[in-house]
């Protein structure tokens, strides 16, 4: 177990920039990646476009533990995923022996026919291990510190429950959410001397409208249990001792 | 007009990245800009550090006609969004008194008081354009072609609201969506022999779960409305040709 491991997902889709899609894996991997003790320190989308994929993949390997792809393996023309990581990698991409065994399995299986399409999914970067799909067969890649994964939320869930267990995990971080019942401007003086006195923890403060009045979720989040609880109840006496509830 | 604007999305704030909070200024970013005819190519998410807020606008700075940040812009220690963006300006940030007036006002007119937090979100470099703020006051601001919101999904998007009028827009690109009706596996061939006869237009396909089997959604894009009619007519024609519905 290391002492921390950092990660950046890279989101691939013409369709998530344009809005046609609202993207749901962000969300899905920020929260898994937590629970794993996984810290995520970056997420970018861009387009289906060569130099785009490969300009960013290498910047996030390069940086991070840990770089996770979702979208454009898929069967057709604007599925470049693959191609690009390759291209990244600086290694050929080939139709692969495993990926096709499985993907002709699947077909015979549910009475489909493996075609030029669907064989443009086997094509994996050499040196790559597959990331197994229970869904559709068709299965992403490890290369490298970089996992390539499904767009189709259903497919990506799946894929990344079978690379979970493979990922080097860290102590994950502990966090304690406390209710301000005021606004942010109300509580922003106090969650700065708590944050100076205790540089173990880091305070976020989150204001929202409770539907009939702002206030604030406040957050601290700590790898030391002992820290995090001695911060959080100085947060708490401090909202305490305030008079009401006020604006934000 | 200009023949095309592009821009980037950067979100700040570690809530997105711990999973805390789920964005939803991307999706309405997205919308929006498309709807102006503005091409949105890049996003990232950051987290509440100085030093890579400062890495990533340069960097979009200098690569796209504009950029909208979202978060870090409130009252609290951690908001840091607007120190981070007068360092990558490379100009000093100083409390505004154009900001200051707006905000007294504000606070007058509903009862509340002017606190050293909120003077806090008074702070604009030297040299930006307030965005007006009909919701809570505080504004955004614009320095370069960089535009600065708030993350509080109504006031990002009130903030935008009186920022869209400002914007260059382009010819907005036109688009038609088809239903495939089968997997996407069987429409890669048809739409990769589309697409090359078309070069001026972009084909994309969407699988997904209809609820009794895969299929796609079809979408050709382009800001030329001819070449999208006659592209989008080819696909049509093909589907029609084909034999019934198929697997993924």
């Amino acid at each position: 177990m290391q002492d921390t491991t950092t990660a950046a997902i890279l989101v691939i889709g013409d369709e998530i920039l344009s809005g046609q899609t609202k993207d749901k894996n962000i969300g899905f991997l920020a929260d898994s990646l937590s629970e794993l003790g996984i810290d995520l320190e970056e997420v970018r989308i861009v387009s289906d476009n060569s130099d785009a994929i490969v300009d960013a993949v290498r910047a996030l390997s390069a940086t991070y533990t840990l770089v996770f792809t979702t979208g454009g393996i898929g069967p057709t023309h604007d599925d470049i995923t693959a191609d690009a990581i390759a291209a990244a990698c600086r290694v050929e991409l080939r139709v692969d022996d495993r990926a096709l065994e499985i993907m002709n399995q699947f077909y015979a299986d549910t009475g489909r026919e493996m075609t030029e399409a669907r064989r443009r999914m086997a094509r994996i970067p050499v040196g790559a291990e597959l990331i197994e799909n229970s869904v559709s067969a068709a299965p992403g890649f490890s290369i490298q510190n970089i996992h390539v994964m499904a767009g189709v939320p259903a497919i990506m869930q799946a894929m990344f429950a079978s690379l979970a267990p493979t990922l080097p995990t860290a102590i994950a971080v502990e966090k304690e959410t406390i209710e301000a019942g005021r606004g942010e401007s109300l509580v922003a003086e106090l969650l700065e001397r708590v944050q100076q006195d205790n540089p173990a923890v880091k305070i976020g403060s989150y204001p929202y409208h409770d539907g009939e009045r702002p206030t604030t979720k406040i957050v601290v989040r700590s790898r030391d249990r002992d820290a995090l609880a001695i911060a959080a109840a100085s947060i708490r006496a401090g909202l305490d001792s305030m008079p009401g509830v006020g604006g934000r």
